[in-house]
């Protein structure tokens, strides 16, 4: 296997997160979007839209979508479990998951991608007024975060998911935005520090 | 088990269709956007995000997130099978449920949202400008549906799964943007009649 990878952007980051949880080491391939190599014919030929991250199997089958690489090692090497054991944790993982993608880390993606001036090339057109709606919404999405951590470890079922690795990246990931976290989130912060003191946040 | 939905939505269609193609006959509770019922007290209680469709469980627990709901219902459920079998279909389904939701789906989701009279109230600020950029990547969309549709039966794994059912949703939805379907889009269009024609698809 081959892992396409790109250091510092936050999907890849969630799947060498996932791929350390696992203890597991995929050779890797650096694709450097400030150069827009995911913009060469051979990158393209890999992934059509052009994204990282994507795994290629030794027979040369290509898995995109950073939470479908997840989901193939997942069913490769079940432990420790990610994804949920039963329909309960399933359905629970599932939901909390998705909640911080598309709610959280989309939101943060969008006020990113359309204001900050490095992604003028890559998001085409920035729509600015999107930006600043979405770069807006970024603390209420924190503060959703903050109240389902009062009195919880971690995100779902009590113990460390894919959740928890979509939620660390999310909130890692406000950082470029300018939007200050405000001190006053201290389950989201106690939270943060116990999964980012964990090995695989420096994956 | 008692499942929230709004006939009418792209969400809660995915998941009825996914019970329909599973044999299943949950007892629902409509919710209707249009009088906003889901900003009610009471939904509020059982989904936070005033979104449907929600699922509640006996107990009382609820799962909210369309995909969240489909895979606690495959994992009760497990034929017919619809997210994949194996490691290798698992990730060929979920990448291209994936590509569809977020690249295809969200798109028409976008456009709709921001540019129709009848979401003023439900989508606050609408940005008639990121409407405008996401109205015109839908043919984009669809061709490159077509493209991978030459030749296949169905989206992943040479047999129905959610991702069918992730598209023919989304294609269904370009009407309300007013988007033309092109007629010379021959492969969508063969998959489609044929997706449609599933018993499911009226669910």
């Amino acid at each position: 296997m081959k892992f396409y990878d790109t250091p510092g952007a936050p999907n890849p980051r969630r799947v060498r997160m996932f791929m350390a949880e696992k203890g597991l080491s995929i050779p890797s391939v650096a694709v450097d979007l400030g150069k827009r190599e995911n913009k060469s014919e051979d990158f393209t030929a890999i992934n059509p839209r052009q994204r990282t991250p994507a795994l290629m199997l030794d027979d040369g089958t290509v898995i995109t979508e950073s939470m479908a690489i997840c989901r193939y090692l997942e069913a490769l090497h079940p432990e420790p479990n990610l994804f949920g054991r039963d329909a309960r944790e399933i359905g629970e993982i599932e939901m909390w998951a998705r909640r911080i993608e598309l709610h959280f880390l989309m939101t943060v993606a969008a006020a990113f991608r359309h204001l900050h001036p490095a992604m003028a090339e890559m998001e085409v057109p920035q729509v600015k007024e999107w930006g600043e709606v979405n770069r807006g919404r970024i603390v209420d999405e924190l503060t959703i975060l903050d109240r389902h951590l009062e009195g919880r470890d971690f995100i779902a079922c009590g113990r460390f998911t894919v959740a928890d690795i979509t939620a660390l990246v999310a909130v890692d990931f406000v950082r470029p935005t300018r939007v200050p976290v405000p001190e006053d989130l201290v389950h989201l912060a106690r939270w943060r520090a116990s999964v980012a003191a964990r090995p695989s946040a420096k994956a």
